[in-house]
């Protein structure tokens, strides 16, 4: 099988004449093109990468940037999206290439330098500084999730709002009146379309939920834990839990196990649920009332809308918030009337 | 800010003879070298990381490939790997570019194009094609784990035959006869090294355990309910699990609750823990006896020995296996007497 190099040796020509007869550039006259094409054939040729994607000024590959401070891969619905995402623009002869680091420049030295064609932002801040650094280099980008910004940018999203809205709804409509919100990091998007869901039922209901029964923090099942202990050694201990991840659910179970309570009766549970292959809410010993959304099919959509984008695909078709479902299993009930 | 084309506009010169004054190819004279080197910095040149890899003939990259029927990825033991990888490569200036295929040719693909520098293969499986593939390609990769096969290559494992023989030993010393493996899926080498321990360790207390015992599947919560319970309806049932991940255990623990049964008590557990950062064994109801490798450590030490590799450094310098700490909590203690 031939290279770039030993076809031009083959040849007699040079590796940027043959590289520009092959992608049939103007500069090179017809007679020398069909030369070159006739002994590629024969040679059995196979373009390099780099040399193909230098004439074709494309990476087919879309960039994520792990920021080195936290643990975003490490969270397991990351890593079920990422599965989902790089399977499908495989589909696509694209590839994903991640890299790690502490700063936006990252975004800039990996666009000028042509490694991508694109990139995935995952887990935007209300207020993140890759959309502004994204949009001023011209660069093509999804973001999973939305931020507060005027710039125009694609993006998939789930309703957030809608879902904790409804699950608080229901909370409310069975006669709980303190519902302990355990939410992700306060700095994220995400968990804080969440918390404005969370307030617009208590609105609704004429209800102010106390500021001590709202966690923010990051999904482990230790914080779950941790932040299920701090609401049930409330004085006014709450009767509900609203929580924003499945192992942040595990954990909250684990201690509301130790202290003798039974969920579904004593502690009404409400998880958002991703959908991981790896843990199941519906195996969960009280099956466990949930909003869901797969994040599998978050990655197999923004695969898509980054490939399109790539292409030319206008931003304002490439932005898309989908519904989440409420299903209600057996970790909800109303309060028990007097409790121990 | 130059680039590659712009920057031999300005000189009058071919893009090709300017990437080779910049890579100091001796075909250039010096002459026209110091004139390119000059313009290079006045207008600020960046290279292209393609034009860049074409000289260099290096992709700055490490290729992992998924396999698309398996659900490498959505493993949570995988993600904490992939964060450590990717953040030591960075460190060098390296990449992760993941792709998801179905067939080994896509190694040669990527090797043959030049897309990735050397590869990470994960979960490897006794007999393994890929060994084969690469090696025949010659192409750099390390290996996370082992196989049984007779070329040479490079990899980093723990002791997982030394770390079941560790647990089983315990367990027996403790006088459990009828220990339950809940092991990984049959054909991947951890799963086989990790039974081998177990073999090993009965062998040498004269038993031969009964094949009803020993469990191979997905490490899914849901697998770990429902073999625990498979195990726990046999007639003589067991008095101890031995696991091979914290969420397989999760379900144990879920079916072991629902039979009343109590954990350090009735059952005794041991379960081998990757040390994921979203899933604490010390954090159990019961703390778990665990046998502890964290693989974020095995992300760290790849990620340098593939670069390694890739520089130069022998092969039979790069075979690395780590001992496993077996650390004992409160999920062991003697099998109870007589059991209801």
């Amino acid at each position: 099988m031939a290279n770039l190099k030993s076809l031009a040796e083959h040849l007699g020509l040079s590796q940027a004449t043959v590289s520009r007869a092959l992608n049939n550039y103007s500069t090179v006259n017809q007679e020398t093109r069909a030369k070159v094409l006739e002994a590629a054939k024969k040679l059995n040729y196979r373009p390099n990468s780099s040399a193909r994607r230098l004439a074709t000024g494309r990476a087919d590959a879309i960039g994520i940037v792990l920021p080195h401070q936290d643990d975003l891969l490490v969270d397991p619905h990351f890593a079920d999206f990422l599965a989902a995402l790089t399977k499908k623009l495989a589909t696509y002869d694209n590839d994903v290439v991640l890299t790690a680091t502490d700063t936006p420049q990252t975004y800039q030295r990996f666009a000028e330098i042509g490694k991508v064609d694109g990139f995935v932002i995952s887990a935007p801040k209300a207020h993140d500084e890759r959309i502004a650094v994204l949009s001023k280099l011209n660069f093509p980008f999804i973001v999973h999730g939305r931020c507060e910004t005027d710039l125009p940018y694609g993006f998939f999203d789930i309703d957030n709002e809608g879902a904790f809205y409804d699950a608080t709804k229901l909370l409310l409509q069975l006669g709980h009146t303190r519902i302990g919100l355990i939410n992700g990091a306060a700095d994220l998007m995400f968990a804080k379309q969440r918390l404005d869901g969370y307030n617009r039922a208590h609105k609704e209901f004429g209800i102010k939920p106390a500021l001590e029964l709202i966690h923010h923090d990051h999904m482990t099942e230790e914080y779950g834990y941790r932040h299920a202990q701090a609401l049930l050694d409330l004085d006014d201990r709450p009767t509900a839990f609203l929580c924003s991840s499945t192992l942040v659910t595990v954990g909250a179970q684990r201690r509301i196990r130790e202290m003798g309570l039974e969920i579904g009766k004593d502690i009404s549970i409400i998880t958002h649920d991703d959908g991981l292959s790896s843990l199941k809410t519906e195996n969960f010993s009280v099956a466990l009332t949930v909003t869901r959304a797969p994040i599998r099919d978050a990655g197999t959509q923004i695969a898509k809308m980054v490939v399109d984008l790539v292409r030319g695909t206008p931003i304002e078709q490439l932005q898309k918030v989908v519904p989440v479902d409420l299903i209600v299993r057996t970790s909800t009930s109303a309060p028990r009337r007097s409790r121990s």
